[in-house]
C-alpha cells in the first residue's frame, strides 16, 4: 500500500468485536466510509463478520486479540497503522458480567474480571492516546453498563471493574481533550439484544414484543455520534436505555 | 387550517427562544420538516427570528410567553394544538445564572431564579407530558448546566433552582418512559456562544479563537438527536462541553 | 437576662420540630447543655414539647414560625439573638412529600412543596449564615431524603425540592467553610419512626419487629456529631438507612 | 489463651497501618476497649507501634502482611480469630496515589496500584464477610479519597482502582447490610497529616497553620463512629476534609 493511501485511509477500530453491539459500531463505522478492524479474542468470528462486511462492500479486517496482553495489544496498533491506515477512532466494547456473592468471589475470578472489563481497556485506551497524540486528533469511546455507575448486591466483581474504567475514561478525557482527543463513555443500562440475552434474559420475549430489548444497530449510532461531535461541543457520557426499562 | 392538515403538521415549540440557544434549536428543527414555535417573554425578538426562518423557507411562529403563569403556558399549549399542529417535541431552555453570596441573595431573588429556571419548566414540562400522554408519543427536552450537577460557591440560588429542574426531568422520565414519552436533559457545562457571552466572558477572544466556546447550532444538533432516538434506545442525559474546557 | 448570661448562652435552633425527628434532634443538643429553639408552624405542639424538656431538667424554647416567610424568619432569629442566646447551631429539617404524577401536579401543590422543602431552607440557612458569619463560628445541617439524589417516578415535586435543598446546602458548604461555618446535609434514605409511618406504612410492623424502621433518637445523634467535628475534618454530607433496607 | 477470653476479646483489625492514618484508627478502637491488630506489609514500622500501644496499656499486635495476596489474608484472619479473638470491626486503609499521564502509565503500573488500592481491598473485604457472616455481626470500613468520585486529569490509575475500591464497598453494603455486617466508606478529601504530607506538599505550612490539614486522630473517630452507629441507622458514605479545602 503507498503512504498516500494509508494517509487517506481512516481507521475505526472496535477491540471486543464479534459478539452483538461491537460488530453493530464496526458496521456503522464502515457505512460512514472507515476502514474497520476488528479484534476479539477468538479469531474465528470476527474475521467471518469481516468477511460479511466485504462481501457488502465494505472495508474490513478481523484480528485474533488477547487485549490483557500489552505487548499484543501494542502489536496490533503498530501493525493497523502501518499496513492498514491511521486509527482515528477507537472503541472499547469488552465486558463480563458475572454475578456473585462477595462470599464466593475467588481472587482469581475478581482478577479476571478487572483484567477483561478494566484493565484490557487500559491497555486499549493508552494505546490509542499514543498514537492519536501524536496526530493531535482522534477518539476513545468506552462502552459502560448501569455497573458503572451502581455497585449491586452480588454485582462486586463486575461494578468494581466497570467503575475502575469508567473512572479511567473520565481521568483520560480531562487529560486528553486539551490534546484534541475526544473521550467518552457510553452507559448502556439495559439488556442489548444479543444471543445470550436471547437464551437466558427470564423475559426477553415479553420485552422484545414492545421493543424493550435494546437493538445493537441503534445503539451503535451514538458512538459514530460521539466520534462527529465538533470539538466545540463534545460529550462525555451518555446512557442508552429502552422506554419500557425501570432504572 | 384542515383537521387533515392540522394532523400531518409535526410541532417543535421551544420555549426560552430568541437567545443564541433556543433559537438554534428551533431552527434545527425546522430544517428537518417541523413546524418551529418559539415562545419568549418579550415578543419582539421572537416574531423577528420566526420572520428570519420564515424567509428561509421555515414554518416558523413566535409567542411572546410568561412560562411562570400556569393559565398561560396552558392556553399557548391549546392554541397551538387547534390552530398549528400536534406538538411532537419541546423544549425548555429558559435559564437566569445570576452569581451571588448567599448573605445577598434576597427571597425575591431566590424566588425569581427558581420560578424561571425550575417553575417555568415544571409548568411546560407538564403541559407537554399532558397533550403527549394523550397522543401516546413524544419528546419533552430540558436544557441544564453545570449547576445542575453541582453546587458551587456564591452559585446557591441559581444551582439550586437547576438541580430542581433536571430532578424534575429525571421523575418525568422514570414515569413517562413507559408512556412512549421521552423525557432527556442536556448539560452545557461551558459557555455558549451569545452576545452576552461575547460581550463578557473574560476569556471570550482566546477561547473563541481556538473552538473553546460551544457553538449554538452543533449544541442544537443533540436536541433533535435525542428526539430522533428509536425507543428502544433512548438517552436521558448527556453532557456538553468543548475540548479546552476545565471539567 | 444579662449580656453574660446572654454571651455564654450555647442556643441550638431547630426549624420543623414537634415532629419525631425534629423532637429527637432537640433533645439531643439539650442533653448536651445546649439551650433549644424549637420553631414549627403551629405553636402548640412545639411549646408542649419544649415543657416535657424543661420539666425533664434541660433549657428549651417553642415558637410558632411559618418558615416560608422571610420577615417571620429574620424576626425570630433576631428575638433569639437578643433575648436567649448566640445560636450556635441551626437544623432545618422541614419536608413534605407528597407522590403524584406529573400529570395531577398543579402549579399550586409543586409551588407549596418547594416552598416548604426547600424555599424556608434558604430563608433559615441565610439567617444563620448572617448571624454566624459575624461571629465567624457556626454548624447549619439540613435534612435530606432519597429524593435529594434521585428523581423517582411519581415523586416529581418533591424530588425537585429536595435536590434544591441539596444544592443551596453544598453552595454554602462551599461558600461559608473557609468563613468557618459548617454547612452539612443529613440524606436520611428510609422510614423513620413517627406517627405518621406508624400509622401507614404498609409493613411497620414487620419491619419494626425487626429493628428497619430509622429512630429518631439514634438518627439525631449524627446532627450533635457533625456539630462537633472539629474543623480539620468536617463531613458534607452523610446517608442513614437501617440494614435492611434496599437501596 | 482460654475459649471464654477468646469470646469476650473484641478486636479491630487495621490493614493499612502504621502510617499516620492506619495508626490513629487503631489507637482510636484501642481506646474504646478493643484488641488491636495491625497489618502492614513492612513488619517493623507496625510491630513497633504496637509496642508503643502496650507500653501506653492497650492491647495491640503488629503483623506484616502482603494484602495482595490471597493466602497470607486468609492465613492472617485465621490466625487471629484462633489465637486473639473474634474480629469485630475490619479497616481497609491501603493507598497508593501516584499521578502520572495516561501516556506514561506502564501495564505494570496500572496494575500494581490497583492491586494495592482495590484488589487487596477485595481480599481483606470478602475475609471480614467470611467470618463476620458467620457470626452475623461485624463491621467493615473502607478508606476512600477525592478519587473515589472523580476521575481527574493525570489521575487514571489511582482513580480507576478507588473507583474500583467504592464500588465494591458499595456492592457489599447492599449484600452484607440484610446479613448484619456493616459496610462503610470513608472519603478524605484533602491532604491528611503525614510525614509525607509535611515533607512534600507545597502548601503544608500554610495549610497547617490555619488547621488546613486533616489530623489522622480526628479523621480516626469517624471509623470508631460509624462501627458503633446501631443498625437501625447505618451510614454507608461520608466524606471528610478540612474547613478551607477547595470542593
Amino acid at each position: 500500500m503507498t503512504n498516500e493511501t494509508l494517509q487517506e485511509t481512516k481507521v475505526a477500530l472496535v477491540v471486543g468485536a464479534g459478539d452483538a453491539i461491537g460488530s453493530a459500531i464496526a458496521k456503522e463505522f464502515a457505512t460512514k466510509g472507515y476502514t474497520v478492524c476488528m479484534a476479539r479474542r477468538s479469531e474465528a468470528p470476527v474475521v467471518e463478520y469481516a468477511r460479511q462486511l466485504q462481501t457488502d462492500g465494505y472495508l474490513a479486517h478481523g484480528f485474533a486479540l488477547d487485549a490483557r496482553k500489552e505487548e499484543d495489544v501494542e502489536a496490533l496498533f503498530q501493525h493497523i497503522e502501518q499496513v492498514i491506515g491511521a486509527i482515528d477512532v477507537v472503541v472499547f466494547n469488552i465486558g463480563a458480567n458475572v454475578p456473585m456473592s462477595i462470599l464466593d468471589t475467588s481472587a482469581k475470578k475478581f482478577f479476571k474480571i478487572w483484567e477483561m472489563a478494566c484493565f484490557a481497556g487500559f491497555l486499549v485506551g493508552r494505546e490509542a492516546a499514543r498514537v492519536m497524540t501524536q496526530r493531535k486528533r482522534g477518539t476513545i469511546l468506552f462502552t459502560g453498563a448501569t455497573a458503572s455507575l451502581r455497585g449491586g448486591a452480588i454485582f462486586g466483581a463486575f461494578a468494581s471493574a466497570k467503575h475502575g474504567l469508567r473512572a479511567l475514561a473520565q481521568s483520560m478525557a480531562r487529560e486528553l481533550g486539551p490534546k484534541n482527543i475526544h473521550v467518552a463513555h457510553v452507559v448502556v443500562d439495559a439488556a442489548v439484544e444479543t444471543q445470550w440475552i436471547r437464551d437466558n434474559h427470564p423475559d426477553y420475549s415479553k420485552l422484545s414484543a414492545k421493543e424493550g430489548i435494546v437493538q445493537p444497530a441503534d445503539l451503535a449510532k451514538n458512538y459514530v455520534m460521539l466520534h462527529e461531535q465538533p470539538r466545540n461541543a463534545w460529550t462525555f457520557e451518555l446512557d442508552v436505555r429502552p422506554w419500557v426499562e425501570k432504572w
